[in-house]
């Protein structure tokens, strides 16, 4: 298995493309410079190498498995790997300094998760779990709250959880039945079940700490009623002991992917004595969760990538190793075998892959810079980056794992039948991915989200500052001659969507909003396309200035690679914009209204 | 798990689409009747559900496992599927009678095995690869080679397999190696070693009868020089005993799907007496081998649209069962959760699983029907038989595989988180099917196989023909005014595969064949749409005419589904055939000169 490393193209998108220094001239990162962070990174680099890398075949043949009794059995290395991790500060070092971290912009730390997740995705989603709890407590809990949990579970003693949905809601959070009953002081007793919950219980950390939406006594229905509980299963005493908090693992799911990380079936207040400790202010809690799910949904998006990087990477190796067959033009059976890097078809599969993950990965690092800024700038910057985070976070969500899960396929592609064995990683990275599409919210939800919430937000102005943004990159482009025919196909892409939203616009003003939303998937394929195409041309045009002056880091090979690359995505993967579009602005309605005559099991 | 049923679907492609009735009127089928042939097809389904379905899930929890000595450890319920499989004509039964099968149709044949492939593909498999090899036997082997194998190959005793792939050579069998040195009458002298070998070794069967594809000492290089034996595990000496032939199972593939349908390692001639016997003519080995390879590629083409039909009805089933949120519409939190079926993403997954498994299985049997006829029919008949059921093959197992991927991902999606869960068969549906891609030639190698031979085979003939069905289907359509917009677009792809021809072969006519066949797979992809297109149109036009007239065999609302769907593919599969084209069409030439600097590993 090779050991996937991205630096070169991660060196690119921080320092040239993205401008990871313009943030050390923010309060929050001037005690920061390229130089730390990139020595943070190649740290991060060395312990996926040691702690990650080396256990994520064997972690996946013993999986996770409940024991029958409340507990995990998860890999012995599970615990050191989150020790080390916890140590070397990948839970913590996000966070500002007064909560224990080391004030580390998201562009680094998730260029750090990005190799966690290549190197081993089952492992690292401990630590980020972890890292998205500890993270919600210091935005909206106390500081006695904080003090009592937060140094624990970034010492990585204690696991962090989200504990969301529950069996008879699952997505749907407005149903959500756990309830919580004051005792006093900001504790409640709560009792319920909640399913799905990854990293609930193993053998890797001492206590748990699940960060719970549940329904206080009388609360108004639906998403207006729900509070946010931090729910430990040892509760923290004053002196320091833990006592049995009622809750209890009463089972795990087996998956087809991510065995190592565990899912489990927590049930809270069994025998009656289950305590929970408000976050914030009563009926306030989706709105805090969603700091976290913001927050996991970049890290899903991007993390997907990441595992298609390395499987990617995986397969390039391969097909420069593995000699099979001859070029058509090659008649001669006695010439020797070619290695199946020269196939054409071989190529594409390959350039696809790269094409997918680093114009995707782009638009996660452009995720993390707007988040960078929308927590540390001040001002109309600041706000312009919290609009763009919002546009862009359902699109790198969706789109990330949805090609992550296509490119995967075609690393398995690329070495034939081996790529189905057990022998090789590519077929476990698919397995792995496949739950990227599902993790916070489908892709479903995440495009409803798109069409239904950010497209429309504040008016519409997250919707026109992205495409401004483009716009501008398009003119940068524009500027070179050879970029001007991509420049021109972006600004083709840009008025589509706003054609497509003029077209789907009708039904809202029509007050028909289920029609509406009844496409908002193929809106966000079609929008997430020319979203990629931005950032690729982004790429393309620096890459293109660096060419031309002579300038950059990374030597004139790579920036060959970047504009090619680049051409490559514009003349293969671009095209099925038009083909959504089609779809989109078609007349004839043929989901709606509602036909389950025509549904119906045969 | 529900225990889906195409029935509905099969009858109507059978008897209303594809003209069943007609092959009764041949020589070959005159001793059958439509009601014979359904009360096949329903026993078939009886022993489905017997024998298959209650197994699929145990058996992929009990891989087949080698045992570390020449033995593979399979399910212990495989020997009796295997055996009453036989035993009700399910390897034999499209033979000829005096091979001792019952002549019937390879339209009704399939039908049977897609029920099979939609409750248990792993276990399917092993009756499918004897039919094959006792099919090639039939062909090309003498009666005395008919005589020794093929009755134990039919009852089930002994199991057939296609003994093709060298660790060295892969897909490329030109580069073969494995040796036979001639000993007379005959028989040779075999050594060399076998991989991916289905069926190799197993529990369920007595012997193994290995087609086997190997080179005559001093033979031609190339394919010119292979040649075709029957190597059996154990020699049946004419006194009915068996002797140890000295071919070695040597190991097994664990696989990430179909793992209780084994993949081995085989040695042959290890102890140097193993003995083959040859099958026809010295060195004409791999031409005979493509009539089992071709029937292969039908039968994995058609199976896996069979396992995505299985997935697609059981997400069906559950998202019929499972509330869960509201629509958009719908603002208060305290009615009740709607069935996730009238969610119009989930309903718009649901019609692109139908859309995909019921257009390529109507293209499944269209090749099953080319299939009867150019066996069973003559003159004009047959040979324009033949042409179609050459040009439509890899278009058939590329789409039906690719498609049946995607297919399995939307049944996953539909399940939500539980997709992922060992707790339904989505994910086991998804994970067999990867193979699909790669097995028989993978999907590079049937467009190569598509645009390289099959669209210039005998000057175009077959391209001809093909567009030539098409335009008639259209034809017929546009006699009906509802219809007539879906005939038109059908005809703009006729049209376009025309034009990217033309395009395309400006290369091939200056002798770059590499640049002419480098994006063989996306013009796989584009005609492959047109074909389903037509398929759905061919379809969508009996239905219609049975609406019209108050006909056929099926209720109103299966042919107002039927419409639906095929309206649903043109509006939202279909507009895809255009972006390919223009990727096509595209004069940048991306993939080539060679550039492997390009795509080094990193």
């Amino acid at each position: 298995m090779k050991n996937y490393t991205h630096t070169a193209h991660t060196r690119f998108l921080l320092n040239e493309v993205h401008g990871l220094s313009d943030l050390f001239a923010l309060p929050r990162f001037q005690h920061l410079t390229t130089e730390q962070c990139w020595m943070m990174v190649e740290a991060a680099k060395q312990w996926a190498d040691r702690d990650l890398a080396p256990f994520f075949q064997a972690m996946d043949a013993t999986p996770a498995t409940y024991n029958g009794n409340g507990g995990v059995k998860t890999h012995p290395h599970l615990r050191t790997c989150i020790k080390n991790g916890a140590d070397q500060g990948w839970i913590g070092a996000a966070a500002r300094e007064e909560h224990g971290g080391m004030q580390l912009p998201m562009m680094i730390f998730n260029a750090a998760h990005a190799l966690f997740n290549s190197a081993n995705n089952s492992a690292v989603g401990y630590l980020e779990l972890t890292a998205g709890a500890a993270a919600l407590i210091n935005s909206f809990g106390t500081r006695a709250q904080h003090e009592k949990f937060v140094p624990k579970m970034y010492a990585g003693e204690w696991q962090g959880t989200m504990a969301l949905t529950e069996p008879q809601a699952g997505s749907s959070l407005t149903d959500i039945t756990t309830a919580a009953h004051p005792i006093g002081n900001g504790f409640y007793h709560i009792r319920g079940q909640k399913i799905f919950i990854s990293g609930g219980q193993h053998e890797g950390c001492d206590n748990f700490v699940h960060l719970t939406l549940a329904r206080i006594e009388g609360a108004p229905a639906g998403v207006k009623g729900i509070s946010l509980f931090i729910i430990p299963k040892f509760w923290p005493e004053d002196d320091g002991t833990l006592t049995y908090n009622d809750v209890f693992c009463a089972g795990d799911f087996q998956k087809m992917g991510q065995r190592a990380y565990v899912t489990t079936h927590l049930v809270f207040g069994d025998k009656g004595h289950c305590r929970g400790w408000l976050v914030g202010e009563p009926n306030k809690g989706l709105a805090y969760m969603f700091q976290m799910m913001n927050e996991a949904r970049i890290s899903v998006g991007m993390g997907a990538l990441a595992v298609a990087m390395a499987a990617y990477q995986n397969a390039l190796q391969y097909a420069h190793e593995r000699p099979q067959g001859r070029l058509a033009s090659e008649k001669d059976p006695l010439k020797p075998p070619t290695l199946i890097i020269h196939h054409p078809d071989v190529k594409r599969m390959l350039v696809t892959q790269r094409a997918i993950v680093e114009g995707g990965l782009s638009l996660a690092m452009e995720c993390n810079r707007q988040f960078d800024l929308s927590h540390a700038a001040s001002g109309a910057a600041q706000q312009e980056a919290w609009l763009l985070l919002e546009i862009l976070t359902p699109i790198l969500k969706a789109y990330g794992s949805e090609q992550a899960n296509r490119s995967a396929a075609l690393a398995i592609q690329t070495y034939g039948g081996y790529g189905f064995t057990m022998d090789f990683p590519a077929q476990q990275y698919y397995r792995d991915l496949k739950i990227s599409t599902l993790y916070e919210g489908t892709t479903g939800i995440q495009s409803l989200d798109l069409l239904g919430r950010k497209v429309v937000m504040e008016k519409g102005k997250a919707l026109h500052l992205l495409l401004q943004r483009m716009r501008e990159t398009s003119a940068a482009a524009g500027r070179y001659q050879p970029l001007q025919a991509y420049a021109t196909q972006l600004e083709t892409e840009i008025t589509r969507i706003g054609s497509v939203l003029t077209h789907l616009s009708q039904h809202a003003a029509a007050g028909d909003i289920d029609r509406y939303l009844a496409d908002a998937t193929v809106f966000m394929e079609m929008t997430s396309l020319a979203v990629i195409a931005w950032q690729w041309l982004k790429q393309g045009c620096v890459a293109f200035e660096h060419l031309q002056k002579g300038t950059g880091e990374q030597p004139a090979a790579f920036y060959e690679e970047i504009v090619h690359t680049m051409k490559f995505f514009y003349r293969y993967e671009l095209p099925h914009a038009a083909a959504h579009a089609a779809t989109l602005l078609n007349e004839e309605y043929l989901t709606n209204p509602v036909q389950t005559e025509y549904l119906r099991v045969s």
